[in-house]
């Protein structure tokens, strides 16, 4: 279960939780859906740009689309899953 | 200038724009900037999904920071470029 998924807390949140799933583990996939996908960005960027001393970078970035809700409820959102490691 | 930069306008309209550019140089490179890389997203997958007969895929997709504004109001921005073609 090495991933984080972006919501609407605040991204340093998610960027700390990030921090310590890299140190214990060396990768995390960053995904999120819908809106979320520019924080999720923003996430990534964050820890291999800013934080981390230089130690991670971005080694894969998925997109997709997942179908949400029932019957006429239904729609298509995109998603992205961003791995970050060494 | 193979690219398409989306901005605020709605989905469809870049996406249209993008099976343009498709349809005559069999690539194009969408573009955006903070909170419109969520549509950026959308759009790359409609036109592959959805859209286009099947006959293009995504090809690369990259995030970068690109740093804003001047002195005292300069901040980072996360943007993305998503590579579309055949």
């Amino acid at each position: 279960m090495n991933h984080i998924f972006v919501g609407q807390k605040p991204v340093m949140n998610y960027a700390m939780s990030a921090l310590i799933q890299l140190a214990s583990a060396g990768e995390v996939t960053v995904k999120a859906r819908g809106m979320a996908i520019s924080r999720a960005v923003d996430v990534a960027e964050i820890v291999t740009k800013r934080l981390g001393n230089g130690q991670f970078k971005v080694k894969d970035i998925g997109i997709s689309t997942e179908v949400v809700g029932e019957g006429a409820e239904t729609r298509n959102i995109s998603s992205i899953e961003i791995v970050v490691g060494k």
